[in-house]
């Protein structure tokens, strides 16, 4: 319906100066012609969609009213930062969107000067800018810095840190909340719009400092008069938070009213110190179906661009849908349990339990410290609290889990989705040291399933361990097993042999596999004929396995999806090492594993391949060091 | 002076279920004895003394309103429970305090029931303190879940996700804001107090609610008259921001004043839904050299308790102070150094930087995670942000430290203080998991010195490195060598030998010493006849060196103050594993470090020696080992 319209001015724009340079009565067909670009663009590519058609209208006036990228703009999360990357240059680059060797999903400092600050993760925009307000400062250069956070990343407990520190400071910093949540039509009108831009004018920027001069001599009637400021505002706009905070609040306007939007950032930009622009947007704006429907499109894969039908589908059961469907048996069987998510209900698999259960389903959004110590206060009063959290997101809730679960060893159960590599989103997303940053925490029980049903088992096991247990599966679906409902506790500490070496062959191999590494683990153990065991515990590791394997093998190889770096495989090392026998050599070991850096982006197969983790990775590794 | 006073009313006082017999006249001069006691104790032992004075009013109003333990009270930080204690079963017990074997200085949930969660770390107390209203919810009991926070915890995101998720939910929760910062003469008077009364009373919330009941109907006028009342609230008390989280603000009240404390107090026992009580304390509060200089009470060794000198002094310099010495100094030489503490200026030593170049410190208040994302902003455009960090609270900034900084490849450097064991701190202060969690991420240059002048030249090493940086060191001094003033740069992933095994042993032990261990290594390698390395780096490991002495050795011993899980042994078996010599047997490794359990609060030196980390652990354990 949309791509009909040709992309006139669009394809004129290779840079924000071009943007700059056009008439202002040109933008608003220039954003019909950027959303049409992008709808298209994305039905290709496959990504993030809703937020991107949200942030059309701002991205324009940001790039039109500031010099960047001499004035810094900092994209919170990132995944809507598609019409910047349109704007800056690389509108013929959206077609390797997310594609190996391609442009990145999320902002990247390497891939643009425009790209002032990698993101991924929530609610980081706000510290970063404020860093570079200050080194502005310090520069004595007028430069602005601006954070566009949305409200979601809002509730993170890092953002308000920054509100708080960068409230008490004179930096030149300009934080736009964008807001999808609230309605347009109830809360935006011509009203709000005219007191935005009043408010937000020089004139009574002037009048407020020159009013705090004066006043500032009689702190009291100061103190008074910036409190009857606030309450008159606060009478008409939702923004007293912010003023608490020591910002100057202005707003809510409409997002998508490219006149409005203009006018007040123009007159902020005049502003000094701490401002706050509240915009209200519409996920998935001006794309009936994502209109519609904004979670579904708020990541989504290859779709037609006339009617958003999806063009592939993925049939096998994920690793998510295993973990959903035993939370739900689960809780029919305890009531004790409790189901808490850090604003990950659809990506980690609770809708059907939050169906179900919603009095037991805790979404406590994007506050992923705070979802873990919560749990640890249920978990001290006899309630089973299960996390269900993404590798790369605990590592925000690293000292909850060390300092307030696992030190009080209460029994909380942490369900880790996206571990390991995770494709088209990219190092920031990643799940890629959990193995190792875990591992070190006492009394912690770390299982990686090799399969859907194992996951189900283990996710029984955990539950039903009275300390802190942690199963850690992959993004996306596994061999596609046959999953039991039956749900069996598997032994703490133990392994499985899968495969056993001919009694007669010489060089004698054992592949220790963790987790999602079983089946390449297992065919390049049919190519080599070596032993091959599912290990199923990181932590505690089974011991006993490992001496007998030591006894009748002479290498010993293990295979992770985590980094080599302290990872499982350094969790066979200490186990060998510390079976110390002084009469015999030590047994060779090779650990395999993801290298010490940072992964780009691609397709997850072929990403493991080029770690050398795929079956012929795997077997010709081997094959150098036994022949 | 106070010292003279009797424990009349105390003595009788083994648990709260006595002290909820008294008669209320007979608290104050309770307090008065307590305080007594307290300063008595800590006089004796040391620990923490101003937050405990600021709180013994409202510890025994706590216990005499709440029906503890069965109410719960979540004490945040948990140093100011010295009165706690000392009401709930354990005043004998107080001269064991923070002593090997004795009593904790944090409430442990396996000391007493009324300890009914284990803190250390700030700002944890609400999450846990909801989490139990929960499950007493879940339980259909009528327990009250009670957190006391203080003003600076309050700044941590994680206080506010807290917040932001309590205000949402109907539980029974009372958060009481424990605030030393506000002056009590300016703005805590009869008035404020006789209005906390009526704002608590129940009267005023059956209105409240009943009015939200009716009104909720026509959602325009509810929503008018919550703002309403809010505005009406707002112009008299300082409560705003915690009323748009959804609280029922109450306050601020004198928090030394006992019948204000138990009037308020019971009444808010009546009400439903969060509540939030703001409080106004002095710290250090009857003890007039405290209340003179709070911040030098804030954590005591012993003192004398007339005029509260010190009894005892440590003139050797501690690391803390090398630090504080070479940022100075650097500063002088680099203008673009920044200086940035999360709340810990004068425990990371930045007293004398902040006082020298306040225009380059950065105290951003305890926000750890806020901490490192605005060095990370900072270091993009420019500047070079130095952030100062104890091991233990790094663990809060983890994900940042990935996703902002390392990700990046930004230069900023770690001063990380309190690695290892930190003695009658404890457990949730000990500095034991960095160098297990700090290795796995890529682009981190990771340095340990060995004493205060390596110290001095890592820091500089690493503030010179374009890139991540992090040097840890231990809690107090080292072995007191001589500080060069001038500065150089060690080559990055350098270890150094310290002493040559002879050439005619016949077992060949290389003993390798991480950071603060080397003294140790050195007097058992001399025992033993052994080398003893200097690896100075943890990351990037020296491999040459351990290829060299892989050759001409045929025992490697590691030693390190970090778990021994993952730590920087761990490091040396992969870098051995990595030397692939199919014709020869790999050598015989062995790490040493600290186990894998939480170790209790004791005497640094003790506990090193319990963990076999002194030079005779060393060399017996190694002794063993090649008889």
């Amino acid at each position: 319906m949309t791509s009909l319209l040709n992309s006139v001015i669009l394809n004129t724009i290779d840079s924000p100066l071009q943007l700059r340079q056009l008439e202002r009565k040109q933008l608003v067909p220039l954003a019909q012609e950027l959303r049409t670009f992008l709808i298209n663009s994305v039905a290709k590519t496959g990504g993030h969609l809703s937020s991107n058609l949200g942030v059309v209208e701002l991205t324009i006036a940001l790039h039109y009213v500031f010099n960047t990228p001499d004035d810094r703009l900092v994209w919170d999360v990132g995944h809507q930062t598609y019409p910047h990357k349109i704007l800056t240059g690389r509108r013929e680059q959206m077609q390797s969107l997310r594609n190996p060797q391609g442009i990145a999903g999320f902002p990247r400092r390497s891939e643009s000067e425009y790209d002032t600050f990698g993101t991924g993760h929530s609610s980081t925009s706000i510290s970063a800018a404020l860093g570079m307000a200050v080194a502005a400062q310090k520069a004595g250069l007028e430069r602005r810095a601006v954070a566009i956070i949305g409200d979601g990343a809002m509730t993170a407990g890092m953002a308000f840190e920054a509100l708080n520190n960068a409230g008490d400071m004179d930096a030149n910093l300009l934080v736009i909340l964008n807001d999808n949540d609230m309605s347009i039509s109830n809360n935006v009108g011509a009203l709000n719009n005219y007191l935005a831009k009043l408010l937000s004018s020089r004139f009574y920027g002037t009048v407020r400092k020159s009013g705090k001069k004066v006043l500032s001599a009689v702190p009291h009637v100061m103190e008074f008069a910036k409190r009857a400021e606030e309450h008159v505002k606060g009478m008409v706009t939702p923004g007293t938070l912010f003023e608490e905070f020591g910002f100057n609040y202005i707003g809510p306007i409409d997002g998508h009213d490219m006149d409005a939007l203009i006018d007040t950032l123009s007159n902020i930009k005049q502003l000094k110190g701490p401002q706050f622009l509240h915009i209200v947007t519409q996920k998935g704006k001006g794309f009936e179906p994502a209109e519609d429907n904004p979670n579904k499109f708020h990541g989504v894969g290859k779709f037609d661009p006339f009617n958003g039908d999806a063009l592939t589908s993925n049939t096998k059961k994920t690793y998510t849908q295993v973990f959903g469907e035993w939370l739900v048996d689960m809780a029919a069987l305890d009531n004790r349990l409790i189901g808490i998510t850090p604003a990950m209900c659809d990506g980690s698999g609770l809708n059907a339990f939050a169906e179900k259960y919603p009095d037991r389903y805790y979404d406590v959004g994007i506050a992923e410290q705070h979802s873990l110590t919560f749990a640890a206060g249920m978990a001290c009063d006899g309630l089973k609290p299960v996390v269900a959290i993404y590798s790369t997101f605990l590592q925000r809730a690293y000292d909850q889990l060390i300092h307030d679960i696992a030190l009080q060893n209460l029994p909380v159960l942490f369900a880790i989705d996206r571990a390991g590599l995770v494709g088209a989103d990219g190092p920031t997303h990643a799940g890629s040291f959990d193995l190792s940053y875990l591992r070190c925490i006492p009394n912690i029980v770390i299982m990686a399933p090799s399969d859907e049903n194992e996951c189900r088992q283990m996710l029984y096991t955990g539950f039903q361990y009275n300390g802190v247990a942690a199963v850690r599966y992959p993004r996306g679906g596994g061999a596609g097993v046959v999953i039991q409902k039956k749900m069996q506790a598997i032994e703490i500490g133990t392994a499985e042999i899968k495969r056993h070496v001919a009694s007669n062959t010489k060089q004698k191999v054992a592949i220790l596999s963790f987790g999602s590494m079983l089946n390449a683990c297992l065919k390049a153990g049919e190519k080599l004929d070596a032993t091959v065991v599912n290990m199923r515990f990181v932590k505690p590791i089974d011991k006993i396995m490992l001496e007998n394997l030591a006894i009748d093998h002479t290498l010993i190889i293990t295979v992770e999806e985590n980094s080599v770096m302290g990872g499982a495989g350094s969790a066979v090392l200490e186990a060998l090492q510390a079976i110390q026998n002084p009469n015999k050599s030590p047994i060779r070991t090779l650990c395999l594993g993801l290298p010490d850096k940072f992964i780009e982006h691609g397709v997850h197969e072929t990403m493991l391949a080029e770690c050398g983790l795929d079956a012929e990775g795997i077997a010709s590794t081997i094959a150098k060091l036994i022949t």
